[in-house]
């Protein structure tokens, strides 16, 4: 099973972005964890360490989808 | 089976998106379709009218996610 973290700030785009991508995720083959990094602020650094840019965001391996615009990182950080 | 269509412009970003997205949808329920704008201009209007701002993007169900940026559709227009 590949993991893949979705990352999000709760907002309406957000929210939007992550019920298509978890419909849309073959679930036999990918574990999709959903981190709010409004709430989980701790996770900040390593979401900032993978190259998310903005939120939605999903790290798959290496890399970032950045999935629409609902915040920049500088906005979540507040 | 629900359909989906990705719209690119051959552009490294795009390619690597739709790797990713290929890679990501569960094929017993989703059937992608691949459009290359660039190629395929007589699609320009249908993306726009779908909502679609940039490529790559993907247009399922009535929502459209914009993943990471490749390039305008202004640009796609030339």
């Amino acid at each position: 099973m590949e993991k893949a973290v979705f990352y999000h700030a709760g907002c309406p785009v957000c929210i939007n972005a992550e019920d298509r991508i978890t419909e849309l995720v073959d679930r036999s083959r990918f574990e999709v964890e959903h981190v709010h990094l409004g709430r989980d602020r701790g996770r900040i650094a390593e979401a900032e360490a993978a190259g998310v840019k903005s939120v939605p965001a999903l790290v798959i391996g290496g890399d970032v989808l950045h999935i629409n615009h609902g915040a920049s990182m500088a906005e979540v950080k507040g």
